[in-house]
């Protein structure tokens, strides 16, 4: 499964390509965008439209997860995210792909094992399960992160429907997993 | 000069097109899409990139207009209308459009004479200016008008270049003048 996460945002947009087969992930694809050259707000979403089709048209991923919104402390900034997040979604659902949604802290018990960490720590877990050689960009890891979460979920609830044991498989056991794979062979 | 407004939302989509020529208007295109059979919200965003790209496809616009965005009372309305805002900008600028934004009340102003005006008026006077034979629906009329607006403020402006009096022509105003323009030929 092939799936494309997604971290918009008017100033940077981040995106992430993740292979994900037998426990173990992929990248693809990571960027994190600067979208200032691009100049006004509007033109801006624009660019984040047409960097999401050249994307999906290049990797052709299977699906694709985005996180759900909420009202942060600044109304502005909530609702310019939430325009360059209608975007996204837009350019995905035009090219036919699935849209999945996850709340923050569900992304980050996925991806670092507790819903309150910090953009650190699920910089430091993508760059771990992905085997990245450099610490990726916030935007891009983040992205990145949300990608995986959906292929951690997809995992957990195949398990579930085919009733094998383990609803809620956190990194941290599909990485054990992977390490008790390699081992086994 | 063609304009094309917008006013987008979720489970409504309005959409004017309008041919502006000395101080007159004619409508080209006045529709409200019903979005809710295009089922979940992803979707939806979908159908709005779809349908703006479709109408500027066909009608050839010059110019984008917009109302502004704030936020209301309801969060999860105002990130809703983000987002499908955030949609409608993309696609004029994915076809070349030059966006333009307006306050509300500078539509309202503009369209009935009074910044405070509801859409019963708004609605009124669209379809005297446009000299519709129907009511038009309220979404339709909302898009037209911030299309109408963004003519009446260009002819305004192009006043104040060439030195002309009178920055504010409101709508009022210009049906007067066409009034009078048709009497003294």
């Amino acid at each position: 499964m092939r799936v494309l996460g997604v971290d918009p945002g008017s100033v940077t947009t981040g995106v992430g390509v993740i292979d994900f087969e037998h426990g173990k992930a992929r990248c693809i694809h990571l960027e994190s965008l600067a979208l200032k050259a691009a100049g006004s707000f509007s033109a801006r979403l624009g660019v984040i439209f047409g960097l999401m089709d050249e994307i999906i048209a290049q990797h052709q991923p299977d699906e694709f997860a985005i996180e759900q919104i909420f009202m942060y402390r600044s109304p502005e900034s909530s609702l310019k995210l939430a325009q360059a997040r209608g975007v996204a979604i837009a350019a995905a659902v035009r090219r036919g792909l699935p849209v999945h949604e996850y709340m923050p802290a569900v992304v980050k018990q996925a991806v670092v094992g507790t819903g309150r960490a910090d953009k650190l720590q699920v910089q430091h877990m993508v760059k771990r399960l992905l085997s990245l050689s450099v610490d990726p960009p916030a935007d891009g890891a983040d992205a990145a992160a949300v990608a995986l979460c959906h292929c951690f979920r997809r995992t957990s609830l195949a398990g579930v429907e085919s009733n094998e044991p383990g609803v809620e498989k956190t990194a941290m056991q599909l990485l054990a997993q992977s390490r008790y794979r390699r081992r086994s062979r």
